[in-house]
């Protein structure tokens, strides 16, 4: 029997649009509310994905009909969000990041803390069924001991500035996913960390003083070493590879395509389609099963597999990073 | 906007437990009747799926809430529900094949042309996104002009004797699939057959004189040559590959797995997981694409894109094969 | 230690260029003689690939140097030859076919009853590793029982329509490569062949009533079937690719390219260079393999491993096969 | 027309086992003398691979047969017979690296300067097909402007520790290949270097201080990034992969094999054997090649490719990974 769960769903902006149709898929989840402070914000999005249409938050966290939230609003407000959640004793779904400073995480934590709410963090890279398939081929002892992973993690196109400006710097928009994700694979946390970035494809992303290609590597307590590479920029789609070498052997994943179609022709052989999935396709069934997770969790009484713990602690990581290549030195991120 | 239409869909057993989630997953279908002559089965289908039970087919045929039916009974059973329910009127979905027998879909065909009601047969393989990908790329002129059409079609184990002996024999159980794919992506029918059969890996079948294994040539009057071959065993799973081999290029789809590992130790490289999926994996999403194949034609106004008559040519090429296995002879089909 | 063969190359057409430099390159062989009945041509041939160039066929066959002759004269010269050498107890390497006819390829096998020598046929795709692997893999057990082979043999470029009408037809001068393989690796011989016959790409061939693409069925008597296609035409290069299918598994073999470079850009990821060799250059290793299997078994006292027998069935097979085709029903060969 | 050079091969270790079969093969060079200060072991490698065996280094260099010399002693006799032979004017090929010390290679370059014969350095890996090929892909713009390189380069074991302790550290040992292949490629040096490693293998590596595990990452001046993965242990063989990202594709080498075969059963599908070669086999052409560039170099009258100044570039370069890892910060090399 499934137990449904009445769902506020915070924001109506990009991540709200995923989210909507998401939580109406889900046989155990209802959505129940979208709010906004805006009302016509709320109204125009509960027109097109069902559930009340509300702008004062209080009365959505105290409706009866809602056993939960879903934080999709922008990244600055998610702690406030929180916080106030927290205090009304509903359970939290929040999309990553948590925050771009450590101070405010801190506050988020201390509020879970005080009101000790069922919290997930949606790292949705963990829940896609590839990098799953991956980590329990390892966990499995397929490769043996692990001792390298690398994720190649590469945008079709850089975003507009305004994003840039706000996003807190490369490593900490979108390093984080791949250090969350090794993190989780590897089962441990670096002790140190080394990158460099450049920018190659962008110049106003340079004169921001950020990075629109990176490269970092991770050195864990075990002697585990891992590499990430990122671009915001890849002529042909949006890569995603992981690799994870072991003494036994290795795993990969490669990426996905809309068919299997492999073409020979007088220029070229075996070839297959450009990748033409973004993220919201690419992770379109992670994010279903991120969410999926956060209602398991919830009706079996067992917390969320992704926490605020991971999320500051990738955050932390992230920010080394970014610290280790302006200052060209190993860092130990402050966990 | 979307017409919903109301279905009665006719039977109970294997495909019909196909059919039924699919129907409820469309959002322009709507169960409204699960029939069955024995009403136990009906009912029991109906607490699973929805829909009202039914056992009187009169009564199903003229319910004003019934806007089309979906036949999954025994394939013996499919001729008679065609005549009722063309003589009512009502558009029909007809899992494939029509029958084993010319006459007998003659028959069907005779009711159609007397009560011409929108018709469709359910040969799901034109709908996989794959299969359809191909042709696609061979009608844009990718490879140039058509000259060779293979298909791989392997089964992972032989289905129970009583199957097989209720089957029309293995080409006109299962290489009809082939036939039907390879003359839609042609765009023509074959001038002549010829197969060879053997019985490699399940004696019985071999004592009822039917084959486990065959190979099967047709030539299409453009000049066009097809291989098709056909096992009911396979070891690695359920081997599904096209290829198209066209005078400006070559085109092929591959298998399809849960995921996209690939796998490095000490004995291989480069290795994929087994092939997992049957029949109802491999082409879960076809099934689906039919049905709303046959919502589309019917919201449009068109008739649905697999006639009877394909139906009917498939069926006599099948049976042509079968003719040509046994007399070791060339055979041009009886249309 | 190497025992040295003195080999008298008789001929300086286009295999003879093949065997030539091979020849040098065999530590174990020495090229004595190169002969041609016109004094001229065997004086080029010797100054490109050293040794005496002769035009006296008694002389040749006398000449205390010689230990052996590898014939790479045209095809309905090697008969002759055949005769010829083996009444002066020469052993012979006789590049593929035999003949033309059975009639003719009798007197070779007569002759060589009479007389003989030492004799193996140049059925060189036996001898490159790729087809080696291969048929060692299905001889290990590795796939279980052998249930179904494919080869897929294709062509860049028609040949020039002179070479067609001397070649026997596409089934005698092609597709007896392809059945020769089969048979070595299957260890067994049909019972029965079909064949269909297409003229798509030169009209000047099927002006010939000849084919330039083709389809065959062998069956052999252990169930086994095979499937070969040829085509004289293939836009993205010269196609070889077998694969054999058992009960336990299934092993192929994949084309070769001069580089493993994989490429990715906007419209196209995973892609391989066209595949650029012809024959000569991707079967090069399988031509001196050849010799090499000449020299050993001649020096180790072993009949050589590809026979005038083979030769004869290969032939009577392709003969089959082209009746088949014209007479539209299955063939036994005339062993 | 071929030019012969006269070859004096120094050394009879390892890598003189590798270049005499080479040199023999070569048809623009011919093994004069094989050079050991001990007589016996140069008697055995003359009886191996012919040439003059010589003990007496003066008469070597004197003696007017010899045209050139082969250098394969002992890394740390490198520099000695660099100095030696240009001082006597002979044309050097000299296999790397040229030392392990800045000092050392300081003085050969002196000598060079001093005595300026034609000097190579044995790159290897410069000289191999598909890495070439991949130069090329990149020269030719096919991936527009370079952004990232990557090099994989993983052995099957740990080499005895008698070696490890003589090898001056992984990075001077075995990452300079990689080092030398990517600033080859990319055509030009790093200005800062950042290198993690760890012992994850062989704890008497660890016990030395030293590493067999590493992660390097190079910053160009172009703001190229390039990451570098070394291991001394890889269960599945000798894996040599290739990566070069531009901003319009991407191309990748992959690892070879001696069959194309490719594999399915019940357990695994699409798989390929295990990567059997180690670095003889796999870079065997390479060698050759190495010494063909020589050869060219010298009779066409210009400079081999592989300079010193790359030898000494590539070995500051790894000591810089070397100190970074050891020092926890970027370094930048002391060119």
């Amino acid at each position: 029997m499934t137990t449904t769960l009445g769902i506020a769903l915070m924001g109506t902006g990009r991540m709200a649009h995923v989210y909507g149709p998401k939580i109406n898929a889900h046989p155990g989840l209802s959505l129940e509310v979208i709010y906004n402070p805006r009302m016509t914000s709320a109204q125009k999005a509960a027109a097109q994905y069902g559930g009340r249409a509300m702008d004062d938050l209080d009365a959505v966290l105290s409706d009866p009909a809602v056993d939960a939230v879903v934080i999709a609003t922008p990244t600055d407000t998610h702690v406030d969000y929180i916080e106030r959640a927290a205090r009304a004793g509903k359970p939290i779904y929040c999309e990553k990041p948590l925050d771009q400073t450590l101070e405010r995480v801190g506050r988020a934590m201390d509020a879970l803390e005080a009101h000790p709410v069922p919290f997930m963090l949606g790292f949705n890279r963990r829940f896609d069924p590839d990098n799953r398939a991956l980590r329990e081929a390892v966990a499995r002892g397929e490769i043996g001991r692990l001792n390298m992973l690398m994720s190649s993690s590469r945008e079709p196109a850089p975003p507009p500035i305004e994003y840039v400006k706000a996003s807190g710097g490369y490593f900490v928009d979108a390093t984080i996913h791949d250090i969350d994700l090794l993190c989780w694979i590897a089962g441990e946390r670096p002790v140190e960390v080394q990158a460099f970035g450049s920018c190659q494809f962008d110049p106003d992303i340079g004169a921001l003083d950020d990075f629109d290609m990176t490269m970092t590597t991770l050195k864990m307590p075990s002697g585990l070493l891992c590499h990430i590479n990122n671009s915001r920029s890849c002529a042909y789609g949006f890569d995603q590879r992981l690799e994870a070498f072991g003494d036994t052997g290795m795993v990969q994943t490669v990426n996905h395509r809309d068919d299997t179609l492999v073409r020979w022709d007088a220029t070229r052989t075996e070839a297959r389609e450009p990748l033409k999935h973004f993220f919201l396709e690419r992770y379109d069934q992670s994010f279903y099963n991120a969410l999926d997770e956060f209602h398991s969790a919830l009706t079996e009484g067992r917390a969320p597999s992704a926490t605020a713990a991971d999320g500051r602690a990738a955050l932390a990581i992230a920010l080394a990073c970014a610290r280790s290549a302006r200052e060209g030195r190993s860092i130990a991120p402050d966990y």
